[in-house]
């Protein structure tokens, strides 16, 4: 029951920390990784092997611009991989400044794999969500798992009645 | 004379509040409810039955990202259902970070709604409009709504002239 | 409980007739004008002080490229608008030839509406969500349409069961 | 080892039919149903529970314009939910007529769901690609699966030679 | 040799100052006026009928959103019409907002303008290329103006030099 | 009063025609050359210096793709330049294959140019509109152009009358 | 001077072509290659690390959808890479179906490249221009090449005049 | 083995300095302009002569909005001519305001150049990857180049271990 989590950045990790937050809540295992599907290549092919070898079961892997990293991933495992869409900006001396496609190359680089190679994906940015269908994915063999993703869901609905839920002021 | 205003998450309360003054203004009683057509599904229907039951005669709804509230309420009830597209954003340590489509996945989401369960969509953000429109859509059956609907017309047409309408420096 | 039907050209006649079609089906009354926003603007005035005049309660307007029509109309009118976004297409030699919009600047014509002044927009060339919409307005004020409403929803539901809901060859 | 297939119109059987395809290929049952998000959200409802009680373990659904039947469905179940958003067409007399978005808007509508109730997203009309990562998924249980994975890629990997990966005239 | 400047809201001031800025640059008399195509379309018709009559020339016009001025003044005038398709922003309390199509909005709204009814459109937040546009058509009448355009134009080409138009630093 | 036009390829002839039979229908003489502002620079500015000296008061062009025609013109010359975006279609084996781009490509490149040197924008395809506002722009200095479209239009709103414009059949 | 070209499926034969007829006419030599970055990743790198002990000098890849391939060749060597966004169309029942993006998917794919693994990219469909770069990026290195370049540029100047250049009817 | 370094604006400096950056990295010799493809054309054009004698062999151009400068170089030279679009983004009193585009107009109007006068482009605001793409054509003339580039990829790749490729904290 243990998840490798993949980006390509350390910029991008307190986008990617919303993943493993999630993950432990609901007591997932996991391992991080910052690679490049680009730069280093090789050692990414050697760390997916080490991983399959050490039991991981899925794979959740955040990449910005081109963001190939997911697809080239998915190329290299069977394993089911979840990818997050990351939206690339950077601080210049005026301020941010986007690469100005705000995610959605990000977004069209991943969800559009050729037929044969799937990518699981998911909203940009959401890393909470790569997170949740990560569990949601190992539940189908895990059944605590299961039943702590029913629990949880329970949770949300009855949150509902004290966030607003019966009525708010407007 | 009554209009339901839901939304599904309290950080969309400013947006909102831009309808809930327009109701004011004319004189509409109103209920607004914090509930998602995900997380809180039953307790959303519930609500609705609830409305319809105290006479509710339309619905405010605004949503961002994947945006189905508007949409499933619509499927609940045969009320007349506004939408409101919400950019989402939230803020992270270096600043405000946008989901990287900035409504335009809710606008997508709510306005092409499926044959034979319409969403009545205004602009983005736009919960005024919102408003206005169920304003509007009222005063189809109560005539002094339709009455100040055309004196607020007549006075921002009036107001007009002193907003520069005759002309202004530039 | 009639609804004044405009559109701005001959060629939108094929796909505005979906929305006549859902009026009949409920037997709501209308009356259809093919008006342009800026070539006929004060016969356009003229016609809507004359379908106010006549009871007119509700007004569908279908538009395409820049798609002023349902917002003068909104202008001239306390009365609530339901704009259809228009996808624009001619036939050349060489087969059909779109704007290159394809009823994108038509949704943001009519959806991006200022604060005040709303239409109550509906899909990419979906009529008959406008004319939908036009009976869920109406029927605030008609319960016998309300009843029908009701009735519909409950008939599509059914149907539901015969058309592929209980399982189907794939 | 079964899934469910869910699309909300008799229109996308074709499309949709690529997943099966898959399914059968490699030995994966399943059972397909033609239900609405909106029309008939209590069936859909019924269906859900009636799958989860026979031990159906990972759900498809296709849908196009404002898409929401696989976010709808994802707040049914904790079962993880593969959507396919699909390109939505209608033929009229002078042709194929498009909703204008092309998919896009259904895209949209799929992807960018809320935090916690995720939808694994494949790319436009790939039906084969929600049923290859539903195997992927399913393979993490099932061994002989994985199994079978792994094969099809090695197989698909020795193809790539006398498919042009040797060199081919151009 | 006069042009005049319409805009919609008090909040578009600081861009359309670009055009007036230009215009004094050229010696070209203006006058400006703040005016809703939808909320005071009345007073919007008698201030072009008057500026007619005072021998206006050329009319600038800024909008947002929908941004059907420049198109609606376009259908009450045989002047040239130079539209400007402005940004929409608002400040809430966490800083700026958009309306989240960042002037693509008003740019479809301009530009697409049907057959016969023509707006110049330049782009987006540019005001002062309308300005400049504005006098280019005022060139082809008043002679001096055409010296003047040429003069600027060789000035710039001069002022190229010193530029960094030689090499620069970098 | 006489208008150059300007497009950069044969296939571009039947929309240009648009242009040429407004241009024919108010009277005023125009000359058409097929030029590419990249493969023939130097022919196109020797023709735009001899245009200019034959009196030529203003340039219509028309450009596909990156569309820099329009643009390049302008900054030869302080005569307004109206330009259109063209879409731009191949016919392959398998029937016709888009850019991809469908005219967007053309639209930003020609109504985004840079302060100093504007370009008077129209819709996609759309050269009847470049002829229009060709026409406007030489009104301004030819009183019986003015005349002219002035008939122009009110004959335009008479013929609404029998157009639709006093209600149709649906 | 030899030019390695790379794509992803039999089906992209007839746009490739483009490309290759370029290389040709410049007398260019050339080995084409049908290889996917995912499916056959272990062949392509093989294939690349044998071009380069051949002595290609410039690679051409061109893809569709997610479109790795020209940024995972990329990755595998420092030869430059031309890359060209395919629009991905199949034929169905109904006439052509487009993956809903066309093309613009494949274009962020490959040009948003990370920082230092930089592909060059040409325009959607546009292989005779990756040819043609190819042609300018070997000219640097061969003399005749640079000379066969100017030529060819002299030419098209010249045809410039015959083919509409000097005037053309319309 | 130089490079040419031009882009339109003294604005555009701290983002074109990532060019120069990576060429003194890879001691590759530069010099750079400030010119405009419309405002200099003369000059732009004497400048591109002398750069050919003076026997540099490589051009990166960056531009943004309409951004001509990089397709009207290739115009004038078969020097290989890499285009990097610029985001372009000013100053107002409240803060930064876009061009409404963000580099996608820049995009569009370097990418889509016509056939026959290719620009290799490459990301928005990306003229680190300008300056890397440059070297890699350099590189197949000077070996020396090729040496150091393969040197940098292996530094990479090696890198990749301290930074975080061996596992991170998350």
């Amino acid at each position: 029951m243990k998840v490798a989590i993949f980006f390509g950045s350390a910029s991008d990790t307190d986008t990617m920390k919303k993943a493993s937050s999630v993950l432990k809540e609901f007591g997932v295992k996991y391992k991080a990784f910052i690679l490049s599907a680009h730069r280093s290549a090789e050692l990414l092919r050697q760390t997916i092997t080490q991983i399959e070898n050490e039991g991981f079961e899925v794979i959740i892997a955040g990449a910005g611009l081109a963001a190939h990293l997911p697809g080239v991933i998915a190329s290299m495992t069977v394993l089911p991989v979840v990818g997050v869409p990351l939206e690339c900006l950077s601080i210049d001396a005026k301020g941010r400044t986007s690469n100005g496609l705000a995610g959605v190359d990000a977004l069209y680089s991943i969800v559009q794999m050729p037929k044969q190679i799937p990518v699981a994906t998911v909203g940009i940015n959401n890393a909470a969500n790569a997170a949740y269908l990560a569990v949601e994915i190992l539940a189908i063999k895990y059944s605590e798992l299961k039943e702590k993703l029913i629990s949880f869901r329970k949770k949300l609905a009855e949150e509902a009645k004290s966030n607003g839920g019966l009525g708010v002021e407007l």
